[in-house]
């Protein structure tokens, strides 16, 4: 055993019906049937949960998507499912995505609270802004807006959930039965916000949950989506091909929390990771080329078609990606990083079409490593001394079979070199992560912010 | 025991934190600190299922009422509770509000679609349209819109989450796995719905729900509302307070049902009921004395102002209610017949302003009765043979006691009278109220509809 002032690992479990393979569903062991089913969500969260992991995360889409023919897609909506996990696991950290472009922030407010209040202090919220007009036609509008207008309309949205959710004071709850009061209304601020895009004057009809907020997570890693995370996020979820590219990102993201007055420990950095975990590296390299041979062609050249905005059919798919004839990023509405990955990757490597697509299959662009339970450990342990990640946002490929190996085979070995906890010791999300109690105005003076 | 023919009983559990009386939470048995607490509402709706109740209920505001100082209001958000108390439960009924004014129907349509597959078939929805500026205010909006556009905008709402959820044909998933065909793409329906309030183009991405839609039930009254009830809903909430008023409101229901060509048992009347148990009449008496004297007089008189929309406090508790200063019903913007039933019980009686909040502190307009178990199942019985109810929207004034003694004294009298069931005989809330599933468009065409 190590000592006990070695770093920590931070494990979040992403949740994504039969694995985030894109062909896991047809692997002989999933259930693409039970992607509606809640047992078959809760007992991933137990597994999760027995493996010590710091949160589970339900990503949420605003459409269906347009490869639903060979793909599974449906899942359960995010908070209502994280509702109901959470009154069935009693220690893991409840994290789903909402957007700040399609919601309204005194009902994500209300359901955030009310999700920390239920489940004890275990709710995060990832942040996001979504993409494409195929969401906007969803939600009443034309189009969807451009990148720089959404992240300004998710930093007021974030400022005014801020404000409602820290708008009780801790006394302001007086609850005395005799002289019939119940609650001291000067102790209750309002949110009293008008902005640009919303004006909310609260306050909230709930009072301070457990953790005061979710923990904010944001999971963009374009130039805007960086900035706000160093502004305002707690933990990042980012997809990196290598460990060097990881490395860079994260000395990036500690210069940006330094602008804005932040310790780096303010920001956990969980790079996303695929595990493909065999008894033998032979037989890791078996399961990853059994689960890229289920791929079907189609679907994997219309989402790379998406992915990269245009149409990949009309090209021949052993000849080289045309990058030449790819927009240009200024014009990418939606994920501007991973357009980025994809093209850094597949001019590096010279990659084909149809190479690009096996490459990516897998983890959709997010580091994929195949090998024995030490093998993985070794790696993981690798990124997090280099300072290459503070954890894992982890992606079995298939479900529930990669979690399950992963938490018998890997958990034991990361528990051996003292890097990962053997036990909770906290109750809430922040305490498993070690990030603070928020200090809101109801509490101390806002700390002054820096825009560098 | 009668015959197997008598009509049988509907009852649902509308849950208020404390209870429904407004000065519950002062009394020595309530637990005014759980009114956040998960595990509190678990016991309730738990109770409420060993009672065999339809449904459970929760409802929804989207503001702070500003009668917080002398009142419990705080309460989970519907949808987050509702989808733990899923998880926490096996066949109740979960059923809540929310606004067709303040939310987006794509996302409230997937909300209530996943609540629908995590709990096996078991929501509802309460619509409203909700009340009041104070409102509008914490969504960006100057003022709160009128009535009739309100329901006109409800029905837009309504209709779009119709076509969300029915979006998807019983045979819309192959899952071939040997194929790689997950779903038929031509087999899900958008909404393409491009309306006056919104445009959705869907569609939903989420497969149908075991009930296809959750129960429909709307709870206002007033000439709008009634239509509404009568064109779309499947279970109104009245607040009634004699059985003469319920059986007139009754058959005026089944008048305007019969416009729109639909069969009265395709909407379940009901009325709210606050029952006060005592083990005689005295004791039962006494309890409602008990409760009325631990009403806050300030808490009354600003509740009583902001339902009539005047300032009572400007005038002699002891005087008669100042009917002729009221605003015209015409003005008022909300509880339009609330503030009906409140003047004309004023009118009828000649009530003073103290009486008035006296007679309706404990269900707020909705019939109160205070007897024995046996004269309250009379009570019961006997609106439903009037036909003055389908069954009852249970208001115990004081939580969890006044449940409790439900479930273990009236409970066994419906039932050994055979109005009500001993056993849940379906598993989904529409086979506990004896509710068709929905004949969308996917299964067969559209029944016309008339406006009378």
């Amino acid at each position: 055993m190590t000592s006990n002032t070695e770093r920590q690992l931070h494990l979040n479990l992403f949740i994504m019906s039969t694995g985030h393979h894109e062909a896991s569903w047809r692997h002989p062991d999933a259930r693409p049937e039970a992607a509606t089913d809640f047992q078959y969500y809760r007992d991933l969260a137990r597994t999760a949960e027995r493996g010590k992991m710091d949160s589970v995360f339900i990503a949420a889409k605003y459409r269906l998507a347009n490869t639903i023919e060979n793909r599974v897609i449906p899942q359960l909506e995010a908070i209502t499912l994280l509702s109901a996990l959470a009154a069935a696991t009693e220690r893991i950290g409840l994290t789903g995505t909402a957007s700040t472009t399609y919601n309204e922030p005194y009902t994500l407010a209300r359901q955030f609270a009310s999700l920390d209040h239920i489940s004890g202090g275990r709710a995060g919220w990832n942040i996001v802004t979504s993409t494409g007009d195929a969401t906007a036609h969803n939600f009443s509008r034309d189009r969807h807006p451009e990148h720089q207008e959404r992240y300004d309309q998710g930093r007021e949205f974030v400022e005014i959930a801020k404000r409602l959710w820290d708008g009780w004071a801790e006394d302001a709850l007086v609850i005395d039965k005799a002289s019939g009061v119940y609650a001291n209304r000067s102790r209750i601020l309002p949110a009293d916000y008008e902005g640009r895009y919303f004006s909310v004057k609260g306050p909230l009809n709930l009072p301070r949950s457990p953790q005061t907020y979710p923990v904010l997570v944001q999971a963009g890693s374009s130039e805007e989506g960086r900035q706000f995370a160093a502004e305002l996020a707690e933990v990042i979820f980012t997809a990196q091909s290598t460990m060097a590219n990881s490395l860079a990102f994260c000395e990036d993201m500690r210069r940006r929390l330094k602008a804005f007055g932040r310790p780096s420990e303010s920001l956990k950095l969980l790079p996303g990771f695929v595990p493909i975990i065999g008894d033998t590296e032979q037989d890791a390299k078996r399961k990853e080329r059994e689960l890229n041979e289920l791929s079907v062609s189609a679907y994997g050249l219309r989402t790379m078609s998406d992915l990269l905005q245009i149409d990949l059919s009309l090209y021949p798919i052993d000849g080289l990606v045309p990058l030449k004839d790819l927009p240009d990023i200024s014009e990418i509405r939606g994920l501007k990083s991973r357009f980025q990955l994809l093209t850094d990757l597949a001019r590096r490597e010279s990659l084909t079409i149809r190479e690009l697509i096996i490459r990516t299959a897998g983890g959709r662009g997010h580091y994929t490593f195949a090998g024995t339970p030490s093998q993985i450990a070794d790696e993981l342990q690798r990124w997090l001394r280099e300072g290459a990640a503070d954890g894992f946002n982890l992606m079995p490929p298939l479900l529930p079979g990669g979690l399950d190996d992963f938490v018998d085979k890997v958990v034991p070995e990361l528990q051996s070199r003292g890097i990962y906890r053997t036990e909770y010791t906290g109750r809430t999300l922040r305490e498993h992560l070690g990030l603070p109690l928020p200090t809101g105005r109801q509490m101390a003076e806002v700390a002054p912010t820096a825009r560098p």
